[in-house]
Order: C-alpha cells, then sequence, then structure tokens
C-alpha cells in the first residue's frame, strides 16, 4: 500500500480528497447482526460506523475511498479527516479508550478510539477486541500530539477514530508475534525478558515472519542487488538469457545433482548454467548474463547452503586475458556496493536495528591479491598452505580477517589458484603450470564468486577431461559446443543469498532467501 | 566482440591506435612449422605474417592488438591500417586473389588476400583453406570500393589484408551452413534450390543456429522484453522476489507436474509462483514479480506448448476493485510494446527479413471486451459457445481475426470469464454467480496472459476448494497463509517465450527459447 517517491504536496491532495469522500463514503456492513449492539439500552450512537466489512470482492456499486499512506501522516496535515487501510499491529483497552498502532510495513502510527458524543462505548469494545494483524478501514482526524508518540514511526501525530471497519480478519491466536520476531538481537542479552522467534517458527510461518520492517528490508535490498547486478552488466553490453533448469546429463561427474522424472525416462535440475552460457559465447552472444535457479543437492546443513539457491551468473569473451574479465566482474562488484550504500541507506539502517552489522567496506578499484601471497599472509598468522592446497572454509575467514586489518576492505578477489583444486575446464597458467587462471571472489572473508577462464580449444579441453579421470564420452556435447570455433572467455556465478546476507553481516543465508530449501525443509 | 553506443570518432581513434599496434606488433605462431611454406624454392614474403595463433591462455607477454569492430568500418577510415578478430563466414579463392567475408554478428566486410610484394601464394593458399566459421584476426589496409560490396552490411569499404591468423579454427564439416539457417523464408517459394535447414538440425546445433542474425536479433528482443517488464514494474512500485521450483506439494490436484528425488523423499517442480507471490501479498510487499522458470509435464507436442519456460508473474493487492491491477497489467503491456516498437526496431526488422510478418498493432489504453460480448461477436461469425464453456484455441484465433478487423489491435483483454472454467480460488463476479474476476490477455489471437482477482477469505477459500472436489487437507497450508490478514489481490502469469514468438508474428515457440525443453527435447 506504500507508494514511493510520492511527494508531500501529493499527500496534501490526497488527504483533501479523503476528506470529502469520507463525508460522501457509508461502508455498508454485511452481517449488520454482527455488529455488537450495546447490552444496555443505550441507543448505539455510532451504528454504521464500525463492524466487519463484507470480503471485498470487486462490487462496482461499493464506495471508492481514497486512503492515506501512513509515512504521509504528519502534523502538516493536522485537523484534516483521512482513511487509511492498514494492519493492526497492537490494541489496548483502558476504559473508555482505545489505542491502536496501525502498521504498513515500517510506518507505524497511533489511533485513539475514544467514547465520545460520537462514538460509542460498543464501537470501543468492538476496536479493542479486533484481532492483531487484521488488516482495518479507519477515517479518523489527524491530531498533533503535546509529546512523541513513542514506539511509532509517525510520532508528531495521532488519528482520533471515526470509523473503523475490519477489512481482513485475522485468526486471534498467532503462531508469532511481529513484535518477537522483529526484536533487536543484542549480544550478550541473553535474558528471558528478551523473547525471540526461532528460525524453524519463523520459517514455517513466513507470511507473517516476512511483515517486520527487517524482512521488507532484506527482500527490498535484495531486489536492488539484481537490479545494480543487470543495470551494471547492461550498461556494459551484456544480453541477458535463460538456460534450462532441466539437463539431460549432470555436467561435472554426477554427484550432488537431484534426479527429475522426465515423461518415461529421467533427467537431472542444472547445477550451474553454465554449459549455458559458454554456449552463448560460442554462438557470438559475446557478454551474457542470467538469473535463475541454481540447484545443489548436497546434504550441507550449515549456515550458508541452500539446496536451491538463486544465481547470478555471466561469462564473457575476451580479446588477451581474462583479467579482462575479472576486472569487470570486480567493477561490477563495486558498482553494485556503491549502489546499495547510496540507494538502500534505509534499508541497511533498519536491518541494523535489529541486526547490529559493521558497516561493508570496498575499495574502489577492488583489491587483487594474488593466491600464493595469500599463502605468505596466512604463514606470517601461523597457517601453512601447501602451493596447491585449496583454502579450508575457516582458513578463508582468518584470510578476510587480515585483510580487512591490512586493506581495511570487505571485498577482495584472490586470483590465480593452483590448477589441482579447479575444474578440469580450468584454464592453466601459460607461466606456471601448477597455477591457473582463475579467480574466487570474497565479501566478509565468505566466497561468493568463483570463477575462470574456461579452456575454448576442444583438443585441450579432452586432454583436460582425461586428466581428471573424466569419461569424456560422457561430456560429449560439452566438448562439440567449442569445435566450430570459439572465442577466449571468461566467467563466474554469484549467489544471490550470500551476497546480501554478507553485505548486510547476517549469520545466517536463511534470513536472505525468502523461501529457503535445505535438505530438511522444502516447506512452505 | 561489437559492443553498442561507440561513436565514430572513437573508432576512427581506435583505428590509429590499431594502426600503430599494427606495425609493432608481431603475432607468435606456435607450430611455425604447421605454417605452409611455398613447395618452390621462392622465399615465403608472408612468412610470421599468416598461420595458427597459439591457443589464446592470457599470456601477459603476448602483444595486446587493438581491434576494430565490422560494424565500425566505413569509407571514413580509408587507406588506414586495422586488426579486426571475426568468423570467416565464407571465402572463395581465384587465381592469386582469395575474397573472405568476415561477420561480426550481423555485421559483415570482404576481406582480399591478394598476392603481392608482401603478400606470397602460401599465404593466400593458407587463407583459402581457413574453414569457415574459424575465428581468425586479420591485419588489413581500408579501402574504399568503386562500386557496392553485395551482400555486406558494410558494403563501401573492402579490407586489404596483410596479416592473417587463425585464434579458433572450426572443423571444416559443419553440422548447419549459417547462410542456410539464415535464409528468408517466402511463403510459397519451396523450390529445391531454397536450402533450409530443419528445426532438430538447429537445435541439435544450438551454439551454431544461434550465430545467425536472426537469432542474435531475437534474443536481444527477447531480454529487451524482460528489461521492459522490469522496468514498468519497478517505476510502479513493484518489489522482484525469488521464488522456490522445489515445493513439497502439486498445487493444482498433482496433475502435470514433475517428480523430483529429494534427498530420502521426494518433491515437486512448481508449475507457477502463485501461490509464493500470494503470500508475499499476504506478507505486506503489496506489488511483487518474479522472472523464473516455470515447468508443465504435459505431454504436448504443439507449436505453443514448452515442459520449461520463462514465467514472467506478478501479484498485487489492490483497494476496490480487481480492475486496478488488470488495467496495469494492460498498461504494462503497451510500454512493453511502444518500448520494442521505438528501441528494437532494429531487431525486428531483421527477425522480419528471415520472417516476414505483419507489424504488431495495439491501442492506448488496451481494448478490454467483455467474455459475454465476445461470445455474441463469436455467433455473428457463426460460432455458438455456451454461457459456461470455454473458448477452444481455433476459437481464440477466430476471436482474435474478429477482434484485429473491427478494432485493429494485435493485443486485447478479454475480462470476466465463466465461473465454471477458472480454478477454485478465482473469485466469484459478486454481480453474476456465472461470472468471475478473471482475465485472460491475448496476442495475435493466442493467450499470453491468465489471471484473476483471488480468493483472500480463508473460509470462502475452502468453500470453493470443496464445490470444486478438492481434498482441502491437501491445500491446507495455501489456505493457511490468508488466516491472519490478508488485503485484496489479483495478478496474472505470462510466458516470455509466448509473448517474443507473438509480437515477432513467429510459428514456433522454440524460436523464441534458447535452449527448448519439450516432452522429447532435454538437449542440448
Amino acid at each position: 500500500m506504500v507508494e514511493e517517491g510520492e511527494s508531500k504536496k501529493a499527500a496534501k491532495k490526497e488527504a483533501k480528497k479523503a476528506e470529502k469522500a469520507a463525508k460522501k463514503a457509508e461502508h455498508k456492513a454485511t452481517n449488520p447482526s454482527e455488529t455488537p449492539t450495546s447490552a444496555s439500552e443505550e441507543v448505539d450512537v455510532s451504528k454504521g460506523k464500525y463492524g466487519n466489512l463484507p470480503m471485498i470482492q470487486s462490487d462496482p456499486t461499493a464506495p471508492k475511498l481514497t486512503f492515506t499512506y501512513i509515512k504521509d501522516l504528519n502534523e502538516s496535515l493536522q485537523g484534516q479527516n483521512v482513511w487509511v487501510r492498514a494492519r493492526l499491529h497492537t490494541s489496548r483497552a483502558r476504559g473508555k479508550q482505545c489505542f491502536i498502532i496501525l502498521r504498513q510495513r515500517e510506518f507505524t502510527v497511533q489511533v485513539l478510539v475514544n467514547v465520545s458524543e460520537t462514538v460509542s462505548k460498543a464501537m470501543v469494545k468492538f476496536s479493542s477486541n479486533v484481532s492483531k494483524e487484521s488488516i482495518i478501514d479507519v477515517a479518523a482526524k489527524v491530531a498533533k500530539v503535546p509529546s512523541a508518540v513513542a514506539g511509532c514511526s509517525q510520532s508528531d501525530v495521532e488519528l482520533v477514530a471515526s470509523e473503523l471497519w475490519v477489512v481482513s480478519a485475522s485468526m486471534p491466536q498467532l503462531p508469532l508475534q511481529i513484535e518477537d520476531a522483529s526484536r533487536p538481537e543484542k549480544p550478550g542479552e541473553e535474558d528471558s525478558l528478551n523473547i525471540k522467534v526461532n528460525q524453524d517458527t519463523r520459517l514455517d510461518n513466513r507470511f507473517l515472519d516476512l511483515r517486520t520492517a527487517t524482512n521488507q528490508a532484506i527482500f527490498r535490498l535484495e531486489a536492488g542487488v539484481c537490479k545494480l547486478f543487470r543495470d551494471s552488466l547492461t550498461n556494459k553490453g551484456f544480453v541477458e538469457i535463460h538456460t534450462p533448469k532441466i539437463i539431460s546429463a549432470a555436467s561435472e561427474g554426477g554427484a550432488n545433482v537431484f534426479t527429475v522424472s522426465y515423461f518415461k525416462s529421467s533427467a537431472y535440475l542444472a547445477q550451474s548454467p553454465q554449459l549455458y552460457k559458454q554456449m552463448a559465447i560460442a554462438a557470438d552472444f559475446d557478454k551474457v548474463y542470467t538469473i535463475g535457479a541454481v540447484f545443489r543437492a548436497e546434504d550441507s546443513n550449515t549456515h550458508r547452503h541452500l539446496t536451491e539457491f538463486t544465481g547470478l551468473d555471466l561469462e564473457m569473451a575476451f580479446q588477451h586475458h581474462y583479467h579482462e574479465v575479472m576486472l569487470t566482474i570486480g567493477n561490477l562488484f563495486t558498482e553494485i556496493f556503491k549502489g546499495l550504500r547510496d540507494q538502500y541507506s534505509k534499508e541497511i539502517s533498519l536491518v541494523n536495528q535489529q541486526y547490529p552489522a559493521e558497516p561493508f567496506t570496498f575499495l574502489e578499484p577492488p583489491l587483487v591479491l594474488q593466491y600464493q601471497n595469500a599463502r605468505k599472509m596466512l604463514k606470517e598468522h601461523g597457517v601453512e598452505i601447501g602451493e596447491e592446497e585449496d583454502l579450508s572454509t575457516p582458513v578463508e575467514k582468518l584470510l578476510g580477517r587480515i585483510v580487512k586489518a591490512k586493506y581495511d576492505t570487505d571485498f577482495y578477489i584472490l586470483d590465480k589458484y593452483p590448477l589441482a583444486v579447479r575444474p578440469f575446464y580450468t584454464m592453466p597458467d601459460p607461466q606456471n603450470p601448477k597455477s591457473s587462471n582463475s579467480y574466487d571472489m570474497f565479501m566478509r572473508g565468505e566466497e561468493i564468486l568463483s570463477g575462470a577462464q574456461r579452456i575454448h580449444d576442444p583438443k585441450f579441453l579432452t586432454e583436460r577431461a582425461k586428466h581428471h579421470g573424466i569419461d569424456v564420452t560422457k561430456i560429449a556435447s560439452y566438448i562439440e559446443a567449442f569445435k566450430y570455433g570459439c572465442p577466449p572467455h571468461a566467467g563466474g556465478g554469484i549467489g544471490l543469498e550470500r551476497v546480501v546476507m554478507l553485505y548486510l553481516g547476517l549469520d545466517n543465508v536463511r534470513k536472505t532467501s525468502m523461501f529457503p530449501r535445505d535438505p530438511k525443509r522444502v516447506t512452505p
């Protein structure tokens, strides 16, 4: 309901329209009998001003109220009548008054339902019985408050209600409380009053959990990462492609793939769009990217593994050196980080309120470290890594801390991995047979991109596959793609959820996947 | 290799740099023995000026030539020396000359390798033996031609070669000829000289087939549809989300779903992101869209069915009437059509050269037809459809022709479908119990979007599911999402490949899916 980019002027205009509409409009209750009538003999002065609305079924004869957004409610509307449609966040009755907090995403405002000449006790009682999370329509006058309303985003005004209608009622028993789900996590404050919602309860009831201001911000920022990724690559001449998820053969030996029954046969779910990106390069698309689901049948139950995640993949032909591609990707990350910092500061700050984290730092241009130099840095810190050995996750994290201390950057590129630890299609280093033209990229010490120059020569690719003990008949169609002329090329794949998790300094990738999938979870 | 938006000025500058580079640079052949030496006793004056380059392995000591793009070659570069890296499209030897056509996507230029003081017979022979589709580097002088070069996009100049190096050799036997795959389809011209490439050969060798100018244009335009879809919705306040493809239960009764083995259990591939879009609405995201793979296990082998396609889905909360959403979608299509017309005219024209079609017409705002009025129009044309009957595909096509003749539009919205033909979650019409708040949208008489107001009231949803004979225990988690307050909402899903097919007037959805999947095809 909250629309972006609306000016105050427009808001005022709308409020005036709403005032007129409020005068004309008359909400019709479906079941007038359901409207609580006062048990006493008093006439209900509020009759027809509260109750349960009929289900909105797009009745063309129903009145068309104009609603004001909570974010636009402030002192400038003092004395005006408005209609607001929002969720009942919390309410408390106190004698002849009922205080309600209305919520639209991260925006909240206080409503006062107060017994008066036009508001009956019955209406106050009805209002105080509306269950939390119900969506309600409220007609009210905007009133300045003498002192700021604590805990509301709109703290300089409150709404004095004249009508209150339930649009969509919530069950009274909520599986989780939005307030609990929104409570800040302060390290060291583990006392019993600090009720939190555990992760499975959150995920089982994701349609509720996602209503918190933090989750609204996380997924707006996630959409932002995709937008910045696409806009940056589009400006660089990349073309978006769509690659199939159902594939006939498991490309890298068949481990960790999900099997699909496909009519009378079977197929697999793609672990990456790599083959297809490379075919697009062999087909002269020159620079391509794709955003889509990627599947890994790994039985890994860690903070950073999902069985299905969103891959941001790109591939690019180059002229002379794969660094043309590596630096394009590095520059892409710089543009994403700058875009997030400049355009999503509100979202970052909302998330930080619940999950405090150090601001994400980066250098421009990004730091590029050689693998062998990283080994030396690790050795200076007492960790010895063999010349042809890969980095374990804890060692990657240590390296991240060393790099952060030395260069003050949370992002860097690690170039020239040992050939032995990379897939068969990785191009060896022309000057050092133990090294390769490959790179990983890191955020806060965790890998978020793996990439390389791929071998574009079919004979050499076959030779390398054999060296890795791969049955070349099984990858014949992959090799085929390079037999009819293919430019040298390189690329990489990024895990969206990891990027968002690490950018925001969150502790679990399930916080940045809207409906996460892991070995134990395929619902909701 | 072709970069967009480069000015002529930049091209000239580059050409000058290239000239300098050309003077300095010396390409090194890996196997000088492979360089054909003249059988005669003559000294090869071109020695070191042609041959097979070593595989580009990102050697930092290799010369860094600056290449000129074919699209930038024109009379203004007359007399300048340039380097070009491109595919050898065709070549023919004629005595002491070899004519080569170089290709970069849709751009082509003629190269002359001519025996001279600096070009040996051996070099001409080598050049004429380079197989089609190989990628080569050519050093050449730009020369104006007295009469236009037929069949080349750059018709006012040719290149007079001084060096020629093979960067990536193609196998000499091609599974299909790019020329054949590019040949225009003119109705009625089915003679034997008119060699065409059949669809399976194309799809089996997609990395070759995609090299045609037509295919380059189709997939650039397809990327354009996605960009226009996203940009339009982002401007309207929509948020992009990502929904899981692996789901625990088949949402609509279990027909037509693919089963996935999921660790020790099994799961399904999502037929649509609808449940997840709706949960996002129940979770206050207000307006959402998602682009992703959608799976249908239908054994339909038609021109418009795929088992995996790209879904453009959106869902939106509304205030009073689902037409708020329907017209938002209508307006979205107008913006897409205008964007294609204005920004992709070159691509449309390239596709039309091979596959002629009438330009796509649309009205602004779009035409909205009532289902019952469409029935009347059909009746006037002799086709009777029952009040609660659906339209068959041939009837939809007839209706498209009637609408086109009457309103001159290839796009329209058909509103208020009979309730009986829509899924259980469709909101009935409040004024006519046989009708519903649902709509389809059509392009050139074929359905490309299906949408509706969804029932947001859990009790009524349960009632309607029971009415449809659905076991409500199986959709309990779907119904659950609406129990804690949900705004009224509507949405729809669009098949990307169909939109592109119908916009361009193509005859098969396999032409607009880069790597199509159907009951008989899961490769490449």
